[in-house]
């Protein structure tokens, strides 16, 4: 396509383009600077920037434009929408690329999870590059949905959506040198390897680099992210939902006096209500700004710098020979976004609702991954679910530190009944019920400092995904058991012998099959400027 | 490699080193700091940086330690020397990896030219990287010894040292869109692709890099510079023997506010004198040092820079997993080179003559390239070169400019007698000799302006490198094509019946099969400090 003649003649003004957007403030990525030009585009691509006519116009005076921004790295599972559904809810706020660790539905679905997201990127108006998930099982203490070794990863190597082996996170593993992960990281030698080692440092971080990690995305410390940038690792910049660490690892390498071009954003784990109320990456970059960085950086590290560090040729720019993922901006300060376009292609205009994107069919297989049921055949009865005291009366608990995701080990003296475990005050019984394979293995615990009455249960249960209950009464929690059964898995709220609520996820008891309830205005800031 | 146990132990200090690079200021190319450190070295590899022991120390305090200094583009040719003594040559001064575009030696062996420098350069002390020639002919007015079209430049394109394709010199037949330079640039999509488009700018520029084109190296003029960095090439900063850019493109990034990421180091071509006097890439580094560009950033467009524009994996830095190819300095704002390593192995040290390196044997086709026999097989007498002279005694004529590479046409009445041109005054006869397959073809010309007196004969005449002669007597010009075929091809000097003096290049008529001449020191500055 590159060599086509007629794009050639198109970009020495010998004939009319197809599209020009006309007049804009155009970040220059590889300058770093704004320049007024206009932007002719063909074919889906963008074959030259200076002076042009087209068969069509885009009046860009005013308004700035940039790429497409790109998310380094993200779970699409942790939107619980199918990568279609996302897509919808992500363009608006001008992301044009997903680069995907289908870890979470691997873990569930093995290889036909993969291949699942592989052949959903196909039909999307933007483009979803995926990074295969390393840790699959993701623990050796919990029974997951699928063993996905070295050879089984390498099947898939190939394919043209990926970009390499997805983030590492068994960094003990890595330096220790076991082999299976070092099978792993030889099967991708020469490939994109992203890490995920929070907090490890000196020897230890050298040893993770030597072994071809390229990227970290956990770092919640801004001495952690220095250290990280100095042993050669880019670091990925999170600002997700539950994880915000922009504002750390930017301050620190601003502090050192480092540039930003070994640094490119990420979500990792976005919700849609933080999307549709922020945007996607355009919240990083709007954060960067604010923090007071040159808006060409900013915009760098949503677009040019990923598509480097991934090698993602014809991605990340405005220039001649890039795809046209381009952002329309109403005010480049306020990271407004006025349009978004994808192969040349207007996704979305400010005003418009969210785009409707039809997904690709779910194959049936991923539809019925919650078993329950015990291999011996017997019925799930609340007997299973008696966890007995011993004598003393003290059983460890599993302790919430409120405003951390950590828990703490306590071993306590616990409500009982009869020599069993009976939740009461602020203790809750925890269970967690291998579902992939009907294994009928069943881990009883107690929790303390939830604050919940009821019951909860869900089939997202990071990393393995089994069947997760936290309740007070036993009959409650068999009730949240068959109801995700029956539903296919997802969220459910039982008290007094009713279900209450219902979120059904069918799909690997991850995600809906449904797009998320539209809203007109996606997110606010949206085609406006925030000055205005 | 990466994934060894024994290297991962080491990285994390549970067991000592090979060697220890202790104490130096180590340049860190991710940050662009320098920072006090240990690099620990085994099997080849930097499996650290921190604080190390090792079984071999190399004690480096009050020195700075760089990663070794690539040359993004040369022609190996350029040298007459072959790739072994050319890296005896370059070593010294700190370079140990080459991208050689072997141009000329394709242009007069074809693939069997390639094939030798592919093989050359497994035994070499340092690294040599390849673009495959992508003008072979290099013009469709010469005959030249071979034909490499897009099948035959595919047929070596996935050979370990390939990079991709080099300079696409034929520029116009890229925005004209010519089948054949197509056909090649979509043999390499995806791939690097160098380019080589002197002046050229506007849509045909736009068109240039929309073809895939990613380099330029013959930015003469800052304008230019700015303009190519603009459309998104990369732009390799030559500063070779004939070509000094270096000082043009860093003075008009700088007044432009531009940083140096999008550049890297060349030396295009280079000779021998100039690299003994100032170093190799070593002096495109002293010279951005001079200009008052942080020595950090000199560094980088000299490796990082380069390592990352042709994705060579494990170059360019010092850090975990890559090679250790270091250079340590006495002092680093002056350049002076200490010790020179490659794969951890010192190469040459201050004090040292040149050293000693052994190429790959020569294969025989390379030493027969001259054949100036006319295909009739009549033996080659004076009246060949008999040029007669039109009624009204007017030729054209090359003239030469003082100063320039660039000559003119001029239509004159020039010397003759009977009828024939016969040199006199300024006049030379100028005479190309198809060399390559004995078709007997010549050319005969006019020069004036060259203020030679016998006759100078080469085999060295870019690009199709045929045998051109230019002399004041036929009888001397004969007798130099003889003496050229005698010792297959390189310089000679006649006058009066008399050969004054030969450099026999006997490999394709371009190199020595020898060593260049030994020299204590290699250049001036080598191991010595500027300041001291």
């Amino acid at each position: 396509m590159m060599t086509d003649r007629r794009l050639l003649e198109m970009a020495q003004g010998k004939r009319p383009v197809e599209t020009v957007f006309r007049g804009a403030e155009v970040l220059n990525v590889f300058t770093g600077e704004w320049r007024r030009e206009d932007v002719a585009v063909a074919s889906g691509v963008i074959v030259g920037v200076g002076r042009y006519t087209g068969e069509e116009e885009v009046d860009c005076r005013g308004k700035a434009l940039v790429p497409g921004f790109i998310d380094a790295h993200l779970h699409v599972e942790s939107s619980m929408l199918t990568p279609a559904a996302l897509a919808a809810e992500v363009l608006p706020s001008g992301t044009t690329a997903l680069i995907a660790d289908p870890h979470e539905i691997a873990n569930v679905c093995g290889l036909a999870g993969l291949r699942y997201m592989l052949d959903a990127a196909y039909a999307l108006p933007l483009s979803l590059f995926v990074m295969l998930p390393s840790c699959v099982p993701a623990t050796r203490w919990e029974q997951g949905g699928a063993v996905l070794g070295a050879d089984a990863l390498s099947s898939l190597r190939d394919a043209p959506q990926v970009l390499g082996l997805g983030e590492v996170m068994d960094f003990p593993a890595v330096c220790t040198g076991e082999r299976g992960i070092l099978e792993k990281l030889e099967a991708f030698a020469g490939r994109m390897i992203d890490g995920h080692a929070p907090m490890l440092s000196s020897g230890g971080l050298q040893a993770y680099r030597l072994a071809g990690i390229e990227t970290d995305h956990e770092c919640s410390d801004g001495e952690e992210a220095l250290e990280k940038l100095r042993a050669g690792f880019a670091i990925l910049v999170r600002e997700g939902s539950a994880a915000h660490n922009l504002h750390t690892i930017l301050s620190a390498v601003r502090a050192a006096g480092l540039g930003t071009e070994r640094l490119a954003f990420c979500t990792d784990d976005k919700h849609i209500e933080d999307i549709r109320r922020d945007g996607h990456i355009r919240h990083n970059i709007r954060l960067a700004i604010e923090m007071g960085f040159p808006a060409a950086d900013a915009y760098r590290m949503a677009s040019w710098n990923p598509a480097r560090l991934y090698n993602l040729q014809g991605y990340g720019a405005i220039g001649p020979g890039y795809r046209a993922d381009l952002v329309l901006l109403d005010d480049r300060e306020a990271v407004a976004v006025h349009a978004v376009y994808t192969g040349g292609v207007c996704r979305w205009k400010a005003g418009e609702p969210i785009p409707c994107v039809k997904g690709s069919p779910i194959p049936a297989a991923l539809r019925d991954t919650v078993h329950v049921r015990p291999a011996a055949g017997r019925p799930l009865g609340v007997e299973c679910l008696a966890l007995p005291v011993p004598k003393g009366g003290v059983l460890p608990v599993i302790e919430l530190i409120p405003g951390q995701i950590n828990t703490r080990r306590s071993d306590q003296k616990v409500p009982q009944r009869d020599g069993y475990f009976s939740a009461g005050g602020d203790f809750l019984k925890a269970a967690v019920l291998e579902r992939h394979h009907a294994t009928g293995r069943i881990g009883l615990g107690v929790v303390r400092g939830l604050g919940l009455r009821g019951t909860a249960a869900s089939t997202v249960a990071h990393d393995s995904h089994n069947l997760i209950v936290l309740g007070d009464r036993d009959e409650d929690m068999l009730l949240a058991v068959r109801e995700l059964e029956r539903c296919g898995g997802g969220y459910t709220l039982v008290r007094d012998g009713r279900v209450l609520a219902t979120l059904p996820l069918p799909v690997a008891g991850l995600m809906t099959d449904r797009p998320a309830h539209p809203a007109v205005r996606p997110f606010p800031g949206a085609g406006r400027s925030r000055r205005a």
